[in-house]
């Protein structure tokens, strides 16, 4: 089998980090939803993941998607994966009941999510594309808008799809120049060229719905003249049959070093007298709207970086085990052995796998935020939720990224020169993983959406609030005598220190020299989202500790993989703050005209 | 111009870090190579990488070298590229005289071996190897075989190649399997199949000479048994011209994630009758021949991580002045600006910049203990050098190309959503960056040389020798007042102690604790690494500042260079450090069954 998901590490983040129960009796919501629901379908969507989907990966990259005359090939046996996909119900797994979806808290989807990335990131970027559109509507439709649109993207009829960038505009949102003209009848009649729009076209459902952003003749310069836009490929009638063909159309798709099966699109909107679209809540809106959508894409993409992480681990470990080479260091076995006993292919495992379980429990403890942010009974308690999770995202998304691409690097070289060789395969999840930093906001997006909106905002005062549940952490560790919760509390302790003289260099600085400031984003980032991840594994350790007993073999390695994270992660944060602290001048200091 | 040589960073670092004059003055064979020598040869070759040979990189991932019944034809342009470079005398640059070379030190031609993997390591794998199978004949091959091969293999008209590895027998040559039988007439035939052969098949020479590990019937077992082949494409008469097709044929190559236009081939040896070879040197000395073959290529790999990361360096560079996208924080462009004016692009481009030249500084200081290690005077003086070159091959090999993949990874980065289309380009620098770290021994194999070979066989005497020389640059540094010069002196003092403490660690626990020892081998190696290279950027300051005045543009950058190093690169070591001596447990306490 080549993708096994791990179905235990994730119920034991659901039940002991993210809280289920704890949700599941507070948020009347959920009340159907508890450990036993969310094992069965954690166990289905295995199922699937394994035995229908993870198949495809890799012939996704050797017969990637292909385009013809404005038509857009899927590989094969995509178009029914989505299908079985859409049928098992996995598409409306997070979304209200009453559009058809099951209205599963979010901390279960997530685990059916990072399957589903795990087994294959290309097809996977379809439902991902679909799940932000629906988000957006729900937040800013009209009621015919989501009665319409909503029970075909979730039944899979239909699929959705994010038209952000064109070729001027990127991270920079401000230059957008698509336009919209308001027509008699209240539609709009959009011209314009979005680059990059993951599946734009295909061939996997009957109809896509483009949500784009769009300018307004006469609306204001800059982000705030920016409105959101529904525009489907053919047009929908009031019954929801498919009408005319729409003038919004695949001109190419590009020629990408990863996620190959994932068509990427170039979209003319208007070419043919102009496309007709509906506008979404409000006209200048339409930013606010896509930060919803981007957002849910945001956590979306960290665990794209948890899942490719997974599988490369799942690849390396595989081999490891069935190489053989070399006589190990110690002796232990007399002629050459299978790799794994090698004390550097150990490393090189363990960071991986540590680097992987942190993150992962990272976005479940985000993904019970988000639930308790979105139906908590008590107004506060969803405030201080949605709080924690904005904090979160940029962290899940950031560094879970940047961290993949440091795992599907030692995946390939736990091959050695068989993780070169394409048919390997180790090679794709390397090629695909590099994606993850960039898209949805790349690593440097991220960090500045943390300094700016998610510290310098509030002086730190956020931040310093997460220190102060990290620190109740080390308070529980500090009660144990064992060397793994001994390790983890001298590491913990120490990056926590790290991350408090940042998070103040940088709400100090963050007004007045800006540049000092942001030269330190992605290293900020990168310390904080290590301290996260370390801290959910902290917990981790404190439970297993506790459940020793009960389950030696899975407790044991968890406490192993939390105390490796704390002995040879962790420690990172010191040179990050240094760099922080001490380097921001040097980052600027070079001239331009010396480069 | 895709790419610019660097010259002149080169040439500082050829006349102030590796002291060309010195040689030149001590060693009276490198009489003719002073500084103005130094200066034409490295701007000859600048234009012959940049004009003629830089423009086929990308043709070469477009166009790979292809296979067809055994007959591998490269990318179009190779074939009169490599006339050009063997025409111009650049395969003999560093090769005696009497053999057709020009006898040059290494510490020019490691500049022009640089530019040559800058401008198309694909191409320039095929010298690379050429030069590794010079140096094994010119160590053991019989005068016969030095007189027929030498001169054809400087000319160009014939290329080398290394064979080594086996389906079974990667890193652990003990396990080769390729049989040699002797003949009555004093040949031997070679049966067996060898995998990974770069450019062992090719239509760039009109012969391609095979250096091939095969065991004698009867020998011992494992390395001691291996003895070394002469194997010819062609078979060469008495007076050098070719005579008949040898049975050794390539069966197939392979696909690879990267280096495409560089044939990797299956060699078949002897499928029709044999393969007929002739001993190199001695029975059962293979390995140890092979080794000075092999030592050559770890030094030229590492100059690819130097090179492959300069390209991507440049590529970002230029990106990053072009692409206009945002307002800098710091309001100093009233409209969006030239992303290099956000700092964090600094950070990446400065980042990607100071491992480029702290990598190429100490590669050019290892050069010059290479040519005086092989050529002073006076024995002792030999002996010296050796032992410092020892030392850092490993490191100019294994750090040099962790950081390749670091800086093609930030390359990329730069890019954005570009840098993922491989028209770009910036994507083939990451893909072919790849092949660094695993080739002529991975990271891990250059790192239980470090541990073994290097620190522990002589308790660590050799390394901390090493920390002495590091000192007496803070004396310098101490008394300097700049703020540059400070903040070196405290990243190298602290990163010193960092690699004095995992010195002793490793030298204690190497014979007693095998595994605790090697648990820290590549993290040792990257705490080296980086020390010694930053150490080099120091000695680099200190001309600097002193020079400041003639050149104050170019010394100014150097600098600011070396100060970015010191905040942002060697506080890494701390981690390092903290992984080795405290976390040596946590890398192999997960049992086996648990992974």
């Amino acid at each position: 089998m080549s993708y096994q998901a791990p179905v235990k590490d994730m119920l034991f983040n659901i039940q002991h980090l993210a809280g289920l129960e704890t949700l599941t009796q507070q948020i009347p919501a959920f009340a159907d939803f508890g450990l036993d629901t969310a094992a069965a379908v954690l166990d289905e969507c295995a199922k699937l993941t394994q035995d229908v989907i993870a198949p495809l990966n890799f012939e996704g990259d050797k017969n990637p998607s292909s385009w013809k005359d404005g038509v857009v090939t899927t590989t094969p046996g995509f178009k029914q994966a989505f299908r079985a996909y859409a049928e098992g119900g996995w598409q409306g797994l997070v979304h209200p009941a009453e559009f058809g979806g099951q209205g599963a808290p979010k901390t279960i989807a997530a685990a059916c999510a990072e399957m589903l990335q795990s087994a294959n990131m290309s097809f996977a970027l379809c439902p991902l594309l679909t799940d932000g559109a629906v988000e957006a509507l729900l937040t800013a439709g009209s009621d015919a808008q989501k009665a319409i649109f909503i029970p075909k993207l979730l039944d899979g009829s239909w699929t959705g799809t994010m038209n952000l960038t064109e070729p001027q505009a990127g991270s920079d949102l401000a230059l957008v120049r698509t336009r919209a003209e308001p027509q008699a009848d209240g539609t709009y009649k959009i011209f314009g060229t979005k680059i990059f729009i993951t599946y734009g076209e295909h061939d996997m459902a009957e109809n896509i719905v483009h949500l784009v952003l769009a300018r307004v003749a006469g609306a204001p310069e800059g982000v705030k003249g920016i409105s959101l836009f529904l525009v489907p490929k053919f047009m929908v009638n009031a019954d929801g049959s498919l009408g005319a063909r729409n003038d919004a159309h695949c001109v190419s798709i590009e020629h990408k070093m990863g996620i190959k099966a994932s068509p990427t699109a170039v979209l003319q909107f208007g070419d043919h007298g102009g496309a007709i679209g509906t506008l979404i809540g409000q006209e200048n809106r339409g930013l606010e709207y896509m930060f919803i959508m981007m957002n849910a894409a945001r956590y979306g993409v960290g665990l794209q970086g948890v899942a490719i992480a997974d599988r490369a681990y799942q690849k390396a470990v595989a081999y490891a085990k069935d190489r053989v080479q070399s006589r190990p260091v110690d002796g232990s076995v007399a002629g050459s052995a299978a790799i794994i006993h090698h004390p550097d292919v150990r490393r090189m495992l363990m960071t991986m796998r540590s680097l992987t379980e942190g993150c992962r429990a990272m976005a479940s403890t985000a993904a019970a935020a988000f639930d308790a942010a979105h139906h908590h009974p008590d107004a506060e308690a969803r405030k201080q939720n949605q709080a924690f999770y904005d904090f979160m995202v940029p962290l899940v998304k950031g560094y879970s990224t940047e961290m993949s691409l440091e795992v599907t690097d030692l995946g390939v070289q736990v091959h050695g020169g068989m993780g070169f060789i394409e048919e390997t395969g180790a090679a794709q999840h390397y090629r695909d993983a590099k994606i993850l930093t960039i898209y949805e906001g790349t690593t440097a997006i991220q960090a500045n959406d943390l300094v700016g909106r998610k510290t310098a905002r509030d002086g730190g005062q956020l931040a310093r609030a997460v220190a102060g549940q990290i620190e109740a952490t080390e308070a529980a560790l500090a009660r144990r005598d064992s060397a793994a919760a001994r390790a983890m509390l001298k590491a913990l302790r120490a990056s926590r220190a790290d991350y408090l003289a940042v998070v103040d260099f940088i709400a100090a600085q963050a007004k007045g020299n800006p540049n000092v400031a942001y030269a330190g984003s992605v290293p900020y980032l990168m310390l904080a989202g290590n301290l996260v991840a370390g801290w959910q594994l902290a917990r981790a350790l404190l439970v297993a500790e506790d459940m020793l007993a009960t389950d030696p073999a899975f407790m044991g390695a968890k406490i192993a993989t939390a105390r490796f994270y704390a002995e040879h992660i962790l420690p990172r944060t010191g040179a990050l703050r240094a760099a922080i602290v001490d380097g921001a001048d040097s980052v600027t200091e070079l001239p331009l005209e010396a480069f």
